[in-house]
């Protein structure tokens, strides 16, 4: 690779949390200009969040004079189980795992022509939870890019409009965090803390040390199927579960996310 | 009133950060279904704010066919200063304000025709560090009401993309609070603390306590003069006082926001 290659163009795009209606302008103004998108293939399970990006490149680019795209499918590598690991082999375990990714992307990269604008499409917001960016960063040590970002709605976010609240009491702190770090994390002095990435409703492991927290939870949010529910943790907790449940097991798949507020 | 009378429509519409290109496709159609936008006046320093709402109705309203809207100034209740206050005085000052807010609003409101559809433009999410919400759901409790909330970009997220980082270290939460609440709440167990509502760079005060954070700092966050600042907050802080002062005296106002993070 020759010195003065130019560097790349990478989208990282954020879409929203499910609803075409999250999109910005920015984010279609960043859609139309990206020639390849890199997908990843997670498998069957997830084959909902694929073609929803699809439609929503349908949506936006389709029929816009001079505008083509394609749609690359790249095979994620193999992830181990998270919840079991401690907090330093679970760093490790993902660190290696953006580094197998952003090899087999960087291989895919290189072979697209010079001027192929690269586009990523994450869901929600890329400053949440996500790898993209991270990924993006270190397939940027294997070839020369220029990222640029497009901040998208998070899911926190459709939650506390579809339930028409803000998400914290007046001047007080708002605490993002995930499941699997929930239980150990978690006191009042935090103020109202928004839980992501939780397979098992880990605030059940609060309802005795805090019966009065308020939970504000969402499914599917933006989504035709999208679900809301709220109340008292004690009194809800146990219908939550059965509901969480069933719905996953008649979509096949369920995205959620909550709020825990002081009463 | 006739206990008849169907609720009043009122949309609480997230503008997103600065850029027009933060509004999403959901606020856009929300903006073109509103009749009147309800605005409150505070002021000529924040001339501009108002200004630049007037400009993205103009751009999205304005040669729509049988769109028509009109702005309504209200003039906002006096509040006197939070910084010195505690918190309980701070919460009830804010609470007053509240109430003397939704007055001035219901009362324009019931003199609209019923089926006027009313909205608020609010920067950044309502979901965050704005009063919209609560506002609204005071008119709630004088007039009938039907409150539709839309989601926006907030500066942090803009913050986050301007910058091409994510939020958190990998699996580790995110903290968001105040300028004035940061130098007696933060501590390590935080994770990364986004600080808003900073007038004074609250930050400096953690400089002796933690001087190798690293911070990632922006102002008019989606604006022509965006400028964005990072570093290790001991070596970079002298510099950032500084420039936000002056960028303050040059533009007659600033909004900033930024993110410290474990080095």
């Amino acid at each position: 690779m020759s010195p003065h290659v130019a560097p790349r163009q990478v989208k990282v795009i954020g879409i929203g949390a499910g609803s075409p209606g999250h999109l910005t302008q920015e984010a279609i103004a960043a859609l139309r200009s990206v020639d390849v998108f890199l997908v990843a293939d997670k498998g069957a399970a997830k084959d909902e969040l694929v073609s929803v990006r699809r439609a929503l490149c349908a949506q936006f680019i389709d029929g816009i004079e001079g505008e083509d795209y394609r749609f690359l499918t790249v095979t994620d590598p193999v992830r181990g189980p998270d919840a079991e690991r401690d907090d330093a082999a679970y760093q490790s375990g993902v660190a290696d795992w953006h580094a197998a990714r952003a090899d087999r992307y960087a291989d895919v990269i290189a072979d697209l022509p010079d001027d192929a604008v690269v586009g990523f499409l994450v869901w929600g917001d890329p400053a949440f939870y996500d790898s993209t960016i991270r990924v993006v960063d270190a397939i940027g040590e294997r070839l020369p890019i220029d990222m640029h970002v497009v901040p998208g709605i998070s899911a926190f976010q459709a939650l506390a409009a579809a339930h028409g609240i803000v998400l914290h009491a007046v001047g007080q702190p708002v605490h993002i965090t995930t499941g699997r770090r929930l239980a150990a994390e978690w006191s009042p002095a935090l103020g109202s803390v928004v839980v992501m990435l939780d397979g098992h409703l880990a605030c059940q492991a609060l309802v005795e040390r805090a019966p009065d927290l308020v939970i504000h939870w969402g499914a599917y949010l933006g989504l035709p199927q999208q679900t809301l529910r709220s109340g008292r943790l004690a009194d809800v907790i146990d219908d939550l579960i059965a509901l969480r449940a069933e719905l996953r097991a008649e979509h096949g798949w369920i995205m959620d996310v909550y709020l825990l507020s002081p009463s």
